[in-house]
């Protein structure tokens, strides 16, 4: 941490700073400028924080110099974070594309999906059982009839399945049938849920928060793998913004600046990342050429008759042509840009 | 709902709209303009969802014309809802005052923050026993113990008890010690809290999340009525925006358009929405100027010992002087403005 | 500034570092902490900007741990800048109000306004002559046609006039005709503008831009002192964010934190800054109370006839009500809350 | 025009708002649901604004239905418009790449970095000569001797200049010396520097304000257009949002939202998009697969002494490795996904 001081801060203010340091067992170093007097504080960070130390009187600044996450940084481990979901990889170079409805709503529709989106190269099949929904009105997911279905789908196609859980009472039910655990953007912060999640093995999609910051993001993860899980998927999926023509903004920056300071892969969601089924297409693309580790996408046979996300569902035809493009532009990537991430 | 066709929409296109809609049982009234053709929807609108409309070929924009809650609404009920919490009355008139620490951290700490609000005339204490944190390595709250404590504070205090449940699964816990069970603006689209918590019928304290809209925050507390608990306050603790001098934004606005539209009472958190105490005096004074029901503020005997939220505590001087001018406000309030909202 | 290096950096990445920083003139002062090594920069920060030092290797943070603002600063001028226009003094204390027009229509109008203004309290006419409107097919304004029925209102009525200058060529012009300039919102970083008014020694009206943080409004408003204009009133009028039920969102956070760091007087304008006629009352008295120097309202005697801003203005009985509110609302502020920012 | 009245409204008020509209030459369309009345509006919206019917009593909403954009849409003009400057088509489906400094800073460092950006592929060069810059102790830019060097550097390179204009008296001055005419983000919404290039025929780039809605950005290409100069490129370039580890938000979601309603070119600018050099090469090929027509990049030959956006610009090396991806990229594009946009 680095103290600022006021401008003229009184010599009995600068000398209390020092001591209440002091107390928590930190060492500090001293810097006077010009205009202002710096103090260094050295020592573990995690004993004081940075508020304690603003509310002193004479105090302008402080600053964290340090991340506050471990684990998960590039620092604590160099090489890529590889997920291994049954012969599936995520992170380790090629892309994997998720892709299912946004709600189970019955077998003839989860199976139908799952059978085209496997046809088009899908390696993961996504599908909501339980559903967190703004109405309470709302279609809330078929529940444990929807996890069936997803492991019928699962038995006959060979997909691998990712389901949501909302609840840490639901973890255990849901590993049973789920391959990959979602964690959603509502429940980010869920800190309960992350460290139930955390005491699993199971791969974990952790959904960036509709107004997350990077740092924050980091910190859910740190929650799930300071309970033992390393096995964690980063998913950006649109954060909250003004604009007016898209459900959400799709915040590309964010994959090569979660990829320099961590070895978690991360994933980029373009359905709720627009919100539009006809900007799907462009910014899969634009996903896979930023160096995502990978695409989740929703898609209907229906979408007219989607129970949810209608609006935002891609056809058979349209997923079709979009994956015959998304798997040209991975082997492009492959071939000529493999990592333009500079660690 | 109203559906606007595309310029130069095709007969077929339009028929097939007008078809699709009927197929739900819904009647339909169509009106072309010079350039637009528009359809009107009549009946009920939960059988059918808005996007569905929008993937139809043809179809431009629908707009749903009725709002999507109805128990939390005035058309629902015009009359203010009274929230009655032991001998304190939410949403009569008389703006209540929620006083205490951001986590209870001891004994000491809890009882002397007590008598001090208490003294200077808050109503409910405030204390966090189960504790939402960004990050894993920070205090987390001391949890059952925490409990005890603050339920040994009302004994001897005399003043109600909000605590945050974090967990469905400890709702049953909590409710056994705290008069309010608070749902955090991390968990505010946590649905099964926010069911569970609904299935109670304890007061609710329902924070609006970092960027939640106005709708959003109402159809959460839509979930909790829903489930037959009526007695919810509604809570503005800032929303997060690009401003870089507080640590969220205070959304005034919020407290006179929700009491428009809706019955329920809405208090305001300067503390949160300000991140910073020496922003908590005036922006309280605001808070009770513009018509809130209430306030919550959080308070340290020693700020710079607080555990959590240290930048934003106030003391127990500054705690004081705040209420001298609060409760003359209040008294100001009652006499010159008493409703400044025309419903 | 402050120079944070990264975990490990190397010697050679540190001396260059050092070197390069001592090539313009400045001192530096090293401290090796137990992780990091932290090089503090002692001199005229304005010689090196801080994203030069952000590109040397090895470099992982710069802070710069002076405030960029000088002459608008409270370290420069400790006491509150009272800006006297005519004969009312802003900032010394007494709010004041602006009130009129969204836009001058025609002498009809603005008459009758100017004197139901008067009569009800306000001090300040404001009204448009020259209007930046979103569209080029919106009404743009009388012009000079405009100006001439402004200052014919102050000659019958006794008001003073504020009203925009959008270009810098129009500067002298509406120099002549109103007593303070306005800068909008969307010229807030029109540098050549800001300038230019600096260049008078008209009162200038500086609304905040819609995404504008504090440091830049400040900014803004030292463009216009360092050209030897001191008579500058800031104006907080809603931020563009998220929420879907107001114009915009009415910031007052940032009154209390601008008095705290400048000695500029800071304004409300509760219209733009909801955007909505049933919102203006609440937050005009929120605005009263959170401290603000003034408030601006849009007025208009038939606001379902208004060229522009119809749904935000105020009719008469409307602003008379409030009026009669905030007039006893500052006499409480006088008497009770003086000064609650403690500089 | 769509207006729905609010549920239960008085026959009277529904009676005075038809009667309203019609004054203004406008025919209505009544349609009465279950629970509420509708009132389409038929005929030229632009003789009435929302805003005059949101304020009459009654009245619960009103939406427009129609764009308020003309001469800028794909309903106006629906083939592609592609701007000629001198040799280079932009909008004819070969991305252009713009590169240079954010400012000219002296005659070696613009011709050096001319002759770079030309040898390694771009079309057009970028400098600043007069610069918006948010303080005014910070280098403003060299004025006219800027443009003279731009001109000495087309002379030699034969590469086409771009270079920004800040005010409407320097139009004429810049046209001389410049290709294409910047009209910046801070400027966005300076609508007589609109219609002052507008009077031009000179192509126009407008960056996208920082807090822009789509709407916005079309709405100022209008009023260019309007004033006879058809000759626009759009250009995003980030927008500002909570984030805090990129300048800005690259918002790629506008690319393909732009090219479906409009028939002008967009370009992106990933160097203030993010802010970061070491996030430009990603987002660089993530904005050519999402279909952009083009790229802005700033480029500095020793970054570390720019006068300005030090951070966010490449050296030689690092834009000499980001053009090679980048024209295999396009090559790529033109082979495979020349339009993944459906009109």
């Amino acid at each position: 941490m680095v103290v600022v001081m006021k401008k003229g801060a009184a010599e009995g203010d600068i000398q209390h700073v020092i001591d209440f340091i002091h107390q928590f067992g930190l060492k500090t170093h001293l810097s006077k400028g010009r205009e202002r007097t710096i103090i260094g504080v050295i020592g573990e960070k995690s004993k004081l924080e940075k508020d304690q130390i603003s509310v002193l009187r004479g105090v302008s600044k402080v600053y964290n110099i340090l991340q506050p996450f471990k684990l998960v940084s590039r620092e604590f481990q160099s090489e890529n974070s590889v997920i291994q979901v049954n012969d599936v990889a995520i992170g380790g170079g090629t892309p994997v594309i998720f892709a299912g409805p946004c709600s189970v709503e019955n077998e003839r529709q989860i199976l139908d999906t799952a059978w085209m989106v496997k046809e088009f190269g899908a390696k993961i099949l996504r599908g909501g059982a339980f559903k967190p929904r703004t109405s309470p009105y709302s279609f809330q997911g078929l529940g444990l009839e929807g996890l069936k279905l997803l492991k019928k789908a699962r038995e006959e196609t060979g997909l691998s399945i990712v389901t949501e859980v909302m609840d840490p009472a639901d973890v255990e039910l849901i590993s049973e049938y789920a391959d990959i655990l979602q964690v959603g953007s509502r429940s980010m912060q869920n800190f309960n849920l992350l460290k139930a999640v955390g005491r699993t093995r199971k791969p974990v999609l952790l959904k960036r928060g509709m107004s997350a910051t990077l740092t924050e993001l980091l910190m859910s993860a740190e929650y799930i793998m300071s309970e033992g899980n390393p096995n964690i998927i980063l998913c950006e999926r649109g954060i909250r913004t003004f604009v007016e023509y898209s459900r959400n903004t799709l915040d590309l920056n964010i994959v090569p600046a979660v990829q320099k300071i961590s070895h978690l892969p991360i994933i980029v969601d373009p359905s709720h990342g627009t919100g539009r089924s006809d900007l799907v297409a462009p910014l899969s693309l634009a996903a896979i050429a930023v160096g995502a580790d990978g695409l989740m996408v929703e898609v209907h046979p229906k979408p007219e008759l989607a129970l949810s996300d209608a609006n935002q569902s891609l056809n058979a035809e349209q997923f079709g042509e979009l994956m015959r493009k998304v798997i040209q532009l991975i082997g492009w990537r492959k071939m000529h840009a493999e990592s333009h991430v500079t660690v």
